[in-house]
């Protein structure tokens, strides 16, 4: 049935009776197709009667769909017409994770972090009636999304302006993490007053019924508006003006299409509670929904994910040695916001409850929460993917960096992220956090340095340390390299004359592949471990400058303020003259497919790492379009006599070895 | 009576009939010495007898008290051993104008942006329990920073966490400008149901007096709490896990006082709502609130301002300029949070009120909304401060730029601010935008630049448009210089071939007056105005490179990533062998101070760019230390011939004016 559904206007054709079928075909076809591309499974599985009620009842153009966080719009993908590509899915080159505007004509707004779609559809219609055109907005928000102080600026503003727009609340109690806070609370509270309405109903017929009610008439029919108002379930809703519907079964399609269909004559700010069930459908969805949020390949029948590599994430790395420093020391506290297992910290949470704070979709909270626990003497460490710590930008400078508080930011995902794509990769965090005053802004090459670095920060008491790393797995098992760790300091990995590479973070590893595929070419490369971005380390930046002409930096952050930078303006000060070429991710959005993919597009793979380098090292140098000559394999004569390393550091055993990469 | 008063402790050794009389001592002693320093007024006269009620019940410390904003501290400090400083308040080396943790240990935790108070005391009041401490934690938070998200999201994890913790919500229903959006109108719902408890006692007491009562007895013991915590007016905030007391008259000291002794001995999170009105107890100041939020010396009887200088600010010309603007353009909109007498959008608000969107202390919801309006065909300029729209870095990215929508950023209050200090400094924004891909970044140097870039811009529909401009008077007037714009394109404002200048913004005046100082020092410098950051214009930079060794940047933004950083990233591309001089703030927070002393204090006022550049123009450069030489007054022999100007620019004839800046 799925087969003849390209539009809105095509689900038109089938009757209501029909509609419980496709939902069922739908739930293979995603099963199967996931299995294979990897995705987000659980939420979408939880949507599928929703999306065919709002696309039964509305039609997507003209009206506008705004999916929050939108990794729930797949079934609204295969229903707008891109059900061809989407064995794509989250693949280099074809359709996105996410809604996108540039896909869709279905898709007004494009999404990926929570919280955003109230203030979106609002702008949306109040184009819409400026414009003076006649269409429907909607928004689909997540109970877990409705914790981020965006969307309660959304509803605030939007219960005002009184604007027509429906917003959907899918209430499935379960974000990334399990929910967290007060609104989900009340959100529960809800749902568990089943006997709620009756009472209310019944309390009023009595008053009703009563000899001596005329005595009160007066009063009660002025009271009656306000406490009606009081009395349902979505008080919260209704004062900040919105009219509140529900809550109703979001799996129930008559239900769905009937309340749809009602709600569509009304105006105004109007809000439906559905209540649905992540992975619903699919049964090891619906037991392990937050193992089946976001999914890599699995087997469909067992649920069981395909293998993946034996050495642990970075990400696995930093929950262990959280635990292992929390037994040390009682102040340590660990503050993510609704990513506990994303950042490693599940372990963390079931050892030391109380010193483990979940808060919630809430960025802005967890990183002002984090300052308030280290004026009162804590010592927070505050675990946020690189792309969400975007949302508490103001907090980093306002209330930690300004007041000089030792907050330990734990970013992870530094870098590209692959599949989930722009509005996921941590492309910025080097360059918005350089210019911050008081911060130091560190980045692991392995886990050793992952463990070193997080040991020493939570004892650096004199302003907020930033440790960011990539998704992904560490490149050698931790322990098997031997630790030649100093706070502040970079660290000589490969001695050698021709040229100097100072790496950081991911991209060491990859860069000593590239330093043996120049040797093996005849061009001996020093490569430097640049760790710490800020502050430099000006005193091994001074002697590269004094030894080498030509100097590389490698980073996976934006080309525009990074490590690349930080070298060039202090060479600059001390008015270096020869070659930097400054490698790093271009100044666009990356797009989304597997990272290998796409540090191939932008050049920061070992090939595209050893073609850029190759272009310094041509003995006459070109004044523009340093980056796309001809490669030119052999090494140019040098004028620098310089044959020794800069230090006499051997190699580590374990780096070196290509596989582990 | 204020003599006798430096402590808490000492608060307490007078009676409580004693406080009426010291609240009115603390009246008139903040009018005088805010008339002659300049502040905030309204909020801190508004703020009096809830400072002394709280003085007199706790002590600080070891009771830890969190102003929200933190403007209205000023009764605080003067009863925390600032009194003896209070007349240096906002000058230069004096007492700051919000709370600061390095001022006393009174201030546990500073502000100056909004909404960050519950955050950051729920941060101390779990590290308190942590440390097995015993002290009060207490936030006080208008209703106006209440809009802000951040106040959402700490109250929802406050709400579930359930430590001790009071909140008091100082509603005077005005922030910045009047206040917006559902939960203020909620707010007022409030106070006006006077008869609101009144009711609820008659319907219960009527139920209870019914013979037929004991039918509906069983359904009403159970239906009772519920309805309990309905039918009081703080329903929102029961909802979220406090507990709602209020609302009282926060002018009432004996009320005060009772209340917060009952309160002191509750536990768990409370919430206590005050009214208080702005400017309590001085004319002028009550009846314009708004205009006594912050203001400059004035006549403290008139109450009428001290004037100023007579050329209109950048905001002025950017107010005058929409309003010209939407009356050609009907799909041009405003949006602003919280700021629109700051932004200059006044004008616009009443003759298009329609197109006008003032969305509350809420930027996050300002930018994603103005996203929403773009991509639904509306043309959104979204004017909000420098250091406010860090709050909104998220949205920039992730919503605006990603999408590539025209969306039009007007930032006011780029670069130093003055007396506000560091919380409030337009520090970061060309190094934190520079980053963000699909970005335009401009600054305008004058009036006529700001209208001219403001014209272009809304017609810019492949991407966002920022532009920046200081706080502070255009440098002539409108209209009075030859209009050279070109979109994207540098200006030549003068020749000289010793050394190139490239300003930005509010720098190029006073580059103006540089260039002459140096030309009576006979070096010829040439003047660029660097009005177009991202993307740089190129072209211009190949000239520069080509025709000088010597080349200056001077912008009001962090020497990380901005400007500077941006001419030396493409001057390393193209191999530029000359040196770069790059003058920007330093990489440290600027305390607070006027305008000029702190330019003085950095080396970016007059004085300090040339005594810097004469560095560079020695014949024999310094490897190390170029800013610390001593002064070498005379032009150097230089080896290029080049005496023509870039291009036949005469300079213009009011911009030359040195009594204008």
């Amino acid at each position: 049935m799925l087969d003849r559904i390209n539009s809105s206007a095509d689900l038109k054709k089938l009757t209501p009776e029909d509609l419980p079928q496709l939902a069922e075909d739908i739930r293979n076809y995603v099963v199967t197709s996931v299995s294979r591309t990897g995705g987000h499974l659980a939420s979408n599985l939880g949507v599928v009667e929703l999306t065919l009620a709002l696309h039964y009842q509305y039609e997507f153009p003209p009206d506008q769909l705004v999916w929050d966080v939108s990794h729930q719009s797949y079934i609204h993908k295969l229903l707008t017409g891109r059900r061809d590509r989407f064995t794509t899915l989250r693949q280099y080159g074809g359709l996105a994770g996410f809604t996108k505007r540039a896909e869709s004509d279905a898709d007004p707004f494009g999404a990926g972090h929570a919280s955003t779609s109230i203030s979106a559809a609002l702008g949306l219609a109040e184009a819409r009636d400026l414009l003076g055109q006649k269409r429907h907005v909607i928004a689909v928000i997540g109970d877990g999304a409705l914790t981020g102080g965006l969307s309660f600026e959304g509803l605030n503003n939007a219960g005002a302006r009184k604007r027509d727009l429906l917003v959907i609340l899918n209430d499935n109690s379960m974000s990334i993490s399990p929910n967290v806070g007060a609104i989900s609370r009340y959100l529960t509270t809800m749902l568990t007053d089943q006997s709620y309405n009756k009472i209310r109903d019944d309390i009023w017929r009595f008053i009703g019924r009563l000899k001596r009610a005329e005595k009160i008439r007066s009063a009660v029919s002025y009271f009656e508006a306000q406490v009606k108002g009081l009395l349902v379930p979505g008080v919260v809703f209704e004062r900040l003006g919105f009219r509140y519907f529900g809550p109703i079964d979001g799996h129930d399609l008559p239900l769905l299409l009937k309340t749809l269909g009602q709600m569509k004559e009304l105006t105004g700010p109007r809000l439906l509670h559905v209540i649905t069930q992540k992975g619903k459908g699919y049964e090891p969805a619906e037991k392990d929904a937050t193992k089946f949020h976001g999914v890599g390949a699995f087997n469909k029948v067992t649920g069981i994910a395909e293998p993946t590599g034996d050495l642990p994430a970075f990400t696995t790395v930093f929950g262990k040695k959280m635990v292992e420093l929390a037994a040390r020391e009682p102040k340590l506290t660990a503050i993510t916001a609704a990513m506990a297992p994303g950042t490693g910290l599940t372990e963390f949470a079931q050892k030391f409850p109380d010193r483990f704070y979940d808060v919630g979709i809430a960025e802005q909270h967890a990183v002002c929460f984090a300052a308030g626990l280290a004026a009162g003497g804590a010592k927070p460490v505050c675990a946020i993917y690189s792309t969400f710590l975007q949302r508490a930008y103001d907090q980093i400078i306002h209330d930690v960096a300004l007041q000089k508080l030792p907050v330990v930011f734990c970013i992870d995902r530094g870098g590209l992220v692959g599949e989930d794509g722009p509005t996921h990769h941590g492309a910025f965090d080097i360059s918005y956090l350089r210019a911050v005053p008081n911060m130091t802004v560190a980045a692991p090459a392995d886990g050793d340095e992952l463990e070193q670095m997080l040991e020493y920060a939570v004892t650096h008491r004199i302003g907020p340390v930033a440790i960011r790393y990539p998704r992904g797995m560490i490149p050698y098992p931790v322990g098997s390299r031997p630790g030649r760790f100093e706070w502040g300091r970079w660290e000589v990995l490969n001695g050698g004359a021709d040229l100097a590479i100072i790496a950081t973070g991911a991209m060491v590893p990859i860069c000593r592949t590239v330093v043996e595929a120049l040797h093996a070419q005849g061009v001996n490369a020093s490569l430097i471990n640049g760790r710490f971005i800020k502050p430099l380390d000006t005193e091994a930046l001074q002697e590269i400058a004094e030894r080498f002409d030509r100097v590389v930096t490698v980073e996976e952050n934006s080309i525009n303020g990074g490590l690349g930078s930080a070298v060039l303006e202090y060479f600059d000060i001390i008015e270096f003259r020869g070659r930097l070429l400054r490698l790093a991710l271009p100044d666009r959005f990356i797009q989304h497919g597997s990272r290998e993919r796409l540090l191939q597009e932008i050049g920061l793979d070992e090939e595209g790492i050893i073609r850029s380098i190759e272009t310094i090292l041509k003995p006459k140098r070109p004044l523009w379009n340093v980056l796309h000559l001809k490669r030119n394999g052999r090494k140019p004569a040098d004028e620098k006599p310089a044959e020794t390393p800069m230090q006499e550091v051997a190699p580590s055993q374990d780096g070196e070895d290509g596989e582990t990469m």
